[in-house]
């Protein structure tokens, strides 16, 4: 994490939202009203607000927006669906406090990228309103692991193997079925009524067609959504804006896509 | 074209490149270095510079560039490749000016889309050097007709039906093979050495999967590709900036895009 680019124009404030501790992400001067909750990615069982700081922070400074990063339970002591249970309680809060969720976005790295999408359907199964974007870096999408690109990248992805998914999927699936859109909304979700996606991933990456295919959902639920895919980057390589040029100019993209999504000002 | 939207803050100016006419379209300002390279729709037998001026100019004002809109030669008179050979020689005459390649960007709408695409393919053919970046508005990019969104979307799209396009396809195939790289990309063309792709389209377009399939041949060459897909829109949207919020934000999103392709100022 040494060499990850935190901006230094952020203010870090520790919260908690629902039932669960969360970091309070704000740029320094007056922020524009709305809020993005992020989730961190980690495959569920690791990483925090801290290990994704840099992401959640150049948002919040590209965007000018707050965000509150959600310091969800994890595997193997909390298996699913503790995390989307954690997701959809600090929505709920925020919702409960008043805050319009046409001003909400949802923003997450790799399996927080999948809670991205997983609290979505969450929230709209328990009847919520639902938020005005979701932007999902690096995605896991599918327990299942039978996209293509699991194959066709094994050997070329420089972060992951089938091998050591399986063995960390396994601590949050706990045996459960994978197959259910909660845990592989890529194979079984339908996204009738999802707001408006952007799905940012590299070519190598092993979870490329976790994206592809839920870009295909998303085009066939007649929902508004942007595949953006990068060439020869490592996973969540928007963690990397102090070294990539990619990094910074997806991250510019996610911001321009998030602020159209959101009330004018 | 009575409503659609083109800015004021733009020179227009009659022009020659290569052996075709062309109009200039310059920012009133000083512009940034750099050209677009534009190329109209009209199913190949229809169209001009001027009646592609809304999206061309709406590029120009978000990207300070200045492009050139090329009026190659249209069908029946004059079959493929009569277009991609004036857009090939308009691409070449930038060169022969002394234009550097990672300044120029193509664009382009609709049939005009495809030979983003297209006039990308025989400059390579050609050993020239390629532009820096590629941005299609609702691209043809099959002749062959063959994609699943020729069916699915059957009576869904309020512009094109199958019988209208292969009417007007007809005229500029003049009984040739339409299974080649410059007709149906989409469906046989190798994007390798592609600089990165923006496609923009809509869900409800008898075209989408001339999109999606060419994303996916982009993404197995390994070129970056950012697919960009609005629900609900007809085709080439972004001609209705004075009406669509769609619009401006697709504008605003290739504006984004074809800058970062180039070299910073």
């Amino acid at each position: 994490m040494a060499t990850m680019h935190v901006p230094d124009d952020i203010r870090t404030t520790p919260a908690t939202l629902g039932s669960r501790p969360a970091l309070l992400v704000e740029p320094l001067g007056q922020p524009r009203g709305g809020t993005i909750l992020y989730f961190h990615g980690g495959g569920f069982f690791s990483g925090s607000p801290r290990t994704a700081l840099s992401v959640t922070a150049n948002l919040v400074t590209r965007t000018n927006l707050r965000a509150y990063s959600v310091d969800y339970r994890l595997a193997p002591e909390h298996p699913f669906p503790a995390a989307i249970e954690d997701t959809l309680a600090a929505y709920r809060a925020l919702l409960d406090a008043g805050e319009d969720p046409a001003t909400i976005v949802f923003a997450g790295d790799s399996a927080g990228g999948g809670l991205t999408v997983t609290t979505c359907l969450a929230a709209r199964d328990a009847g919520l309103p639902l938020p005005a974007a979701i932007a999902a870096f690096s995605p896991g999408l599918d327990a299942t692991r039978t996209g293509a690109s699991m194959t066709t990248k094994a050997g070329v992805d420089p972060f992951f193997t089938r091998e050591g998914l399986d063995r960390t999927g396994a601590m949050y699936l706990a045996g459960q079925d994978p197959r259910q859109p909660l845990l592989s909304p890529a194979v079984c979700a339908d996204l009738t009524g999802f707001p408006p996606m952007l799905l940012q991933t590299g070519t190598d990456e092993l979870l490329l067609d976790d994206s592809t295919r839920l870009a295909t959902r998303a085009r066939d639920a007649g929902v508004d959504v942007i595949l953006d895919v990068t060439a020869g980057v490592p996973h969540v390589f928007q963690a990397w804006a102090g070294t990539l040029t990619e990094a910074v100019d997806a991250l510019d993209r996610a911001a321009l896509f998030l602020t159209q999504r959101l009330p004018r000002e």
